[in-house]
């Protein structure tokens, strides 16, 4: 193999196809990055057995062929060279050479049979969104996903198509988060739990243009994203989420309308006084439009008051500041509602128009 | 003590004195920043016993007094406050208010009195030099002191005056960094020996003016640098340093002119194909106006060659890349003169001013 690619080229898909390369493995060949030169496209891949990318890059092939080469030593060498043209060449034995301006580097590569591709899926019926609308949906349910996974569903996102309505959905237990999307096109029923680790690298590296499109299709085990010249594959996780529908409610006692900013900064110094140890809440006291904000701990107090404007009762609630900053922090609106049924009920954070829906669990507190 | 001061006048102080809290100590008080209002005054302290901070921060003292706050606790709540004026109290059972707009913190400090300040020194004969000189004289030397401290005197720098000649050395055994530095004034002989830790530190805090002066007193056992409104104290290491002048020689066999951005480009790229274990020289063939750079590793090899402008004889002689890339690295120069003896001898990367010489010793290898 001989290819000859602008060394930004070779970067932008490294830093692409890297998201796939398993931090740990038993198999080897698997931490290396593909160069597949075998047509006259140049495709580098990646993949961790649990998600495989695959991504284009521009460049001139000539002589065709392939190259396994480790994804950390490709990486490092590419990024040192010039700024200029790149000529990677492998023989038979698997030497590999680049060479950039008067540097050359001589490197063993692996053998390149071995490495495990992604899977071949079948491109039918793709359902289509803005790159922006996936990857801002990602951003404002991810952080809700379970970090370990004594319940692996909860380490996955619902993605569900119902019509024309695309929901993706997280929760850990203490809280939910529900985002919705109307989209162009109606789309046959699905339901998928796609593993959260995927949806943290597509964000990664899915570029969030508005103009351009994902097409995202599913098959039994898998869901794969195409965008500009990229491909990612990833398993699916196995099982049936759970009954978020039931969890929801619209009645409330007391609807709060708030400044998200200042709650927000106002959470943010309260977390200062909490160590990992002593989890504790914070209290917010609702009152004659007022929302008093209150904290103890060992190592002080902080108080501090917010103008709001709200209907119905006076309510004394306690939370996990860091479950209530976490949806705080995702939504863009400059005023956001809370609805409260009482102090061991869940709140309520959601827009009028329904394109989000944040739960969080109150925890109980001594005044 | 009550005070009030602008957050940003706080974060700046406390940036500054920050620097000397002890990150372990058995002293527990000395974790903290002593805030000293007890003239019309405000003063941030910071100790670790090695070296003290000392800095003035603008505000108005409503009562006057004294507060021991942990440092990292103060500084957490500080940044976290709305950009506007803060005020900090403290009563006489050491509880700590810090209230900013509507935001109320009520922590612990601690017994003040217990706190060690800096020690009293005179201010007599300062040495006056730059800001900026001094900040780019330790730049360009701090590199190369010792890490680990098996030879203490190794882990400072020696700071020489003789008449109007500052000269600054650090080396650990591979290399030796001078930088000398012609002053405005002569000033009686010294030669002190400054803990590496203190010049980093005052590296960071030192705003590197080149219109305003540093004042340097020297007494037997400190050094004490006062710039802008803030002092450091420092304990100097004792001993005697090595004698750097017999180890110097302006004696050569090959003299090379060289790009630095080029061979340092290169040399980086070199790096790459080391691990830790494997201790692989890089080789410098030196013949035909050209240096060939070469190394070979259990990774794989690279090699390059650099145009240059060369007088003596050929040489092919080996060196530890990192101690050749962190010299080239602090010159500022475009071009650098390298002057080589043979491939046992040290090379010596030096201008004709004679403002800085860096001597590196070569490497044992086999072709």
């Amino acid at each position: 193999m001989i290819i000859k690619c602008m060394k930004s080229e070779l970067i932008s898909g490294i830093n692409i196809v890297s998201k796939a390369v398993p931090s740990r493995t038993t198999l080897s060949i698997q931490e290396c990055i593909l160069i597949d030169a075998r047509t006259s496209a140049i495709t580098l891949t990646a993949n961790d057995m649990e998600m495989g990318i695959e991504t284009q890059i521009t460049g001139i092939v000539e002589e065709k062929g392939a190259a396994a080469i480790d994804a950390r030593m490709l990486s490092d060498i590419i990024r040192k060279l010039p700024e200029n043209e790149v000529t990677i060449s492998a023989d038979e034995n698997f030497h590999v050479k680049i060479v950039c301006e008067k540097a050359n580097f001589q490197i063993m590569g692996k053998e390149w049979e071995d490495f495990s591709r992604i899977p071949y899926l079948e491109r039918e019926e793709p359902v289509e969104i803005s790159q922006f609308s996936l990857k801002e949906m990602i951003r404002q349910t991810i952080f809700s996903i379970a970090v370990n996974d004594s319940n692996k569903i909860m380490t996955g996102e619902l993605f569900e198509i119902n019509e024309n309505i695309l929901r993706v959905i997280s929760l850990d237990g203490h809280r939910i988060s529900i985002r919705t999307l109307a989209m162009k096109n109606n789309y046959p029923s699905r339901s998928v739990i796609v593993p959260g680790k995927t949806l943290q690298e597509i964000f990664k590296i899915l570029p969030g243009d508005t103009e351009s499109n994902v097409e995202i299709y599913f098959t039994q085990n898998h869901i794969m994203f195409v965008f500009d010249s990229t491909t990612v594959v990833s398993r699916l996780i196995e099982g049936t989420y759970f009954r978020v529908d039931q969890m929801i409610s619209n009645d409330y006692e007391t609807k709060v309308t708030i400044n998200r900013r200042e709650l927000v900064d106002c959470i943010d110094r309260s977390i200062l006084l909490i160590r990992e140890e002593d989890r504790k809440p914070i209290i917010l006291n609702i009152a004659n439009q007022k929302m008093e904000l209150r904290i103890n701990s060992q190592i002080g107090s902080m108080d501090e008051e917010i103008d709001i404007e709200m209907e119905g009762r006076d309510i004394m609630i306690g939370f996990n500041p860091k479950y209530l900053i976490d949806a705080l922090r995702v939504i863009d609106d400059e005023k956001v509602d809370i609805y409260y049924m009482n102090a061991k009920a869940p709140c309520f954070i959601r827009d009028a128009a329904g394109s989000y829906i944040y739960l969080v669990l109150p925890v109980n507190f001594v005044v």
